[in-house]
């Protein structure tokens, strides 16, 4: 959802955009963006589909939405064949949407792009940052760079992930609050525009340069 | 969350029951439990600790709670490893709280295991649904059997995820509502069986028998 919007913000905001969804685990940018009936185009590589402004790429093009169980070599093949097949164009960002945690996606593309930047994005919950905390760990011992952490579906305020962020030496980027018109807004990116969730996008853009 | 508080539950029935953390993608069911310095005994095997009454066994035995991400084959050795070696006794049950989505160890699982049957866990997402569909597709093409679909995370009732489970030939178990007292209970048994959620997975089990 994150990734998603952000897209769509940069975009918004004149910049040219990429959106590769890598999230094996469950890829969801096609949902949340509405797109159909939009494929890539096969000319000297792949050409991604224009998709409300972006470059749209997604591991579903692959698996046709179909249960795809990759297995990690496959995974690591399939991130390798779209990473090397795919004409982008002049992208100024391209966002790539990743599985949860660490797993082969995430050590592949810290492997194959060399310009990588990470945005950790977590919810209030202790379980959930204990994962978080071991992503970042190994991004710093990886000496990866990391924009910061920010915290979803904040239900009421608390310190817990700003406090450890900083124990992390991560940036706290802010706090994204749980909007219930969000599932509403699936599959319509005007809808999308116009929700608290994507207001607090535009903020952390605007923070983040 | 429903793992572990689904294993207490059987244990307090008066069940044998172990409980075994193969979440690569966020273990936390040690943080859920409030499971610390207690460590497995090799004897001619791993026999896991007893902690609140169950045999307990997890991978962050194997990684110690640092970043450890596992490639796909790796996740394929510490499973058959910790299935090899483990001497959980006679168990009228084994909870095995799985990763999301359709990866390595739910493919290693179902290869594994003879006796496996899945408890499909979504929230009323129609993003989490969309991953969850794919796993439930995947079981029924395999042949494996699935008690039905656990709806957690309810803010406000809707009968997108019942609908759908019926679509996909699947039970639906019924829904689990959003608790904010959940946070606090973390790390301490005794509070989270006074939970809401608690209550709801104590109706659960009495449903699935």
């Amino acid at each position: 959802m994150v990734a998603s919007a952000l897209a769509i913000r940069l975009k918004e905001k004149g910049h040219s955009v990429g959106l590769l969804d890598l999230d094996f685990t469950s890829p969801s940018s096609h949902v949340i963006l509405g797109i159909e009936g939009l494929y890539p185009e096969e000319e000297y590589g792949i050409i991604p589909p224009l998709a409300h402004g972006l470059r749209y790429m997604s591991i579903t093009y692959y698996s046709q939405d179909e249960p795809a169980p990759l297995r990690g070599a496959d995974t690591s093949n399939a991130i390798i064949e779209i990473l090397a097949v795919t004409l982008w164009g002049n992208l100024d960002y391209l966002i790539v949407d990743m599985p949860p945690g660490i797993g082969d996606a995430t050590l592949d593309m810290i492997r194959l792009i060399k310009r990588i930047l990470f945005l950790v994005v977590s919810t209030p919950s202790k379980v959930a940052y204990e994962t978080v905390r071991k992503q970042i760990k190994l991004l710093h011992e990886l000496d990866i760079s990391t924009i910061g952490v920010v915290e979803n579906m904040v239900m009421k305020p608390t310190t817990y992930v700003s406090e450890r962020a900083g124990e992390d030496n991560t940036a706290y980027l802010g706090a994204i609050n749980y909007d219930p018109t969000l599932e509403d807004a699936l599959g319509c990116v005007e809808l999308l525009k116009k929700t608290e969730f994507y207001g607090s996008i535009v903020d952390l853009t605007e923070k983040v340069g």
